[in-house]
């Protein structure tokens, strides 16, 4: 399995820290992080095999577009919070408006980093779609529209499924559907499609159910979904019955990924690692 | 002369208005402008002897990217505007999260707006290089860090010759430029990298000046940088001595395109007629 340094150490070496907005965006982009996202393409790349550093530039971009969803969603506009991955959240640290820019200047950047890296421009275009559609007015920013509607009312879990479908879900399908764009493993789209989306809201409910099990300390970031007054899984479903969903999540993903001949190794031990994790 | 009739029937078909964000992304990109940009864009192209509805896309994405700074510009957290384009700005018709997921979502489908275009995908390359590069952290980002870091200063007009060069002057150079790469006219990029530097300050300067002869009627938005006690050309070098600063420069422009082979008429009308505007 890849793990997550020698990517790491590539993302810091790409934006320069000449002025504030540059510091803004490093200051949250290296902050402490799963990279949960490169990690899934990287190791499905090498499942693919493909040399993972192919994956580099997708996998920064990505990232990027992450990290600007995060300083964006902490402002007081939104959910208001003070810590994440570890430290003050963006605006805290710096100011709202550094913070605003910061993530601005992280989004239009993913696109720069893809247009100027080695793909071929048919690969570019393909990946700068997908990219952009799966974060977009159509995916993760949808989420997050219906997360601020659904805030203080009583919702149904097929209501908080559509949403993290939409808000955690489109980007972690991203990592996936780029790796079979890159590794030229089109076939396998419809797959990931699916692998993806069980992903995502396996991901989301353990976010709750951590909320509500672990501390500040332990998750690096504030707990702020009860503050908020929010439907979570743990909320609608009690404790036990969503870690039970989750255990079902993963063996319906190891259960879709073994059907296949390529074994996908790489990304089955990556994915059997989250469903243990306690951060 | 091309004018932007066309253009906007154009612009108002692209974005579907099935939920609040979308309706709210249409609310401020589809409010009463100049259209300056991608009339600049549609003009050039008409002097290349190309058909000017081959930059609508272009044209189209360049306008969500202006759209998209206009109402991030206009947050609390910034200039805390009320009216802009003569209505309520976006967080005042809306509120703040809808304003911030609406600008992000207007900067995300710029790109795949281009992605999803006719042109090839080498051309769709070029122009997603320049737009992200002019439109990011070194281009009218950072000029609206400046801009930031300036206010309440006593700062020089070199300061804000530089601060608008990067606010104002990048996205109108990105016009003309994509007029270059699109017409295949590469030669004259250079060229109109000047006339876009000049432009750009031009019509910030003009705005300086409006904010302080024109009412809030006439302009459609606040004049809020006397409020936010920012320096500009105005009170750094009287209203006359500012106003002789736009003759000169579009003077000098007019110069730079009579140089040339190329009689560039219908840009020098357009840009004529952004001489004597008064809104």
């Amino acid at each position: 399995m890849i793990n997550k340094e020698n990517f790491e150490n590539y993302l810091s070496s790409i934006i320069q820290q000449d002025y504030i907005v540059e510091k803004s965006m490093n200051y949250s982009l290296l902050a402490k992080s799963k990279r949960l996202r490169p990690l899934l393409l990287l190791n499905l790349l090498k499942d693919f095999n493909v040399d993972e550093t192919i994956g580099y530039p997708f996998g920064s971009s990505l990232e990027m577009v992450h990290t600007y969803s995060l300083i964006h969603d902490d402002l007081p506009a939104f959910d208001n919070d003070d810590y994440r991955r570890g430290k003050l959240t963006n605006h805290k640290a710096f100011d709202e408006q550094t913070a605003i820019l910061a993530g601005d200047a992280l989004l239009t950047y993913s696109f720069e980093n893809l247009a100027n890296s080695f793909y071929s421009d048919s690969l570019k275009i393909k990946l700068i779609k997908l990219l952009a559609n799966y974060s977009g007015k159509d995916g993760m920013i949808k989420g997050q529209s219906l997360d601020k509607e659904f805030e203080g009312k009583q919702v149904s879990i097929d209501d908080l499924l559509q949403m993290d479908n939409l808000k955690t879900g489109k980007l972690i399908t991203v990592a996936l559907l780029a790796a079979c764009y890159i590794a030229n493993k089109e076939e396998y789209l419809n797959l990931f499609e699916q692998v993806g989306k069980k992903l995502g809201i396996a991901f989301q409910i353990q976010d709750d159910i951590l909320d509500v099990t672990a501390d500040v300390k332990q998750l690096g970031k504030s707990t702020s979904d009860k503050d908020n007054n929010k439907s979570t899984y743990v909320s609608l479903l009690s404790l036990n019955k969503a870690k039970d969903l989750v255990t079902t999540l993963l063996t319906e993903i190891n259960d879709l990924l073994s059907d296949e001949k390529n074994h996908f190794d790489n990304t089955k031990e990556l994915i059997a690692k989250l469903a243990n994790r306690t951060w």
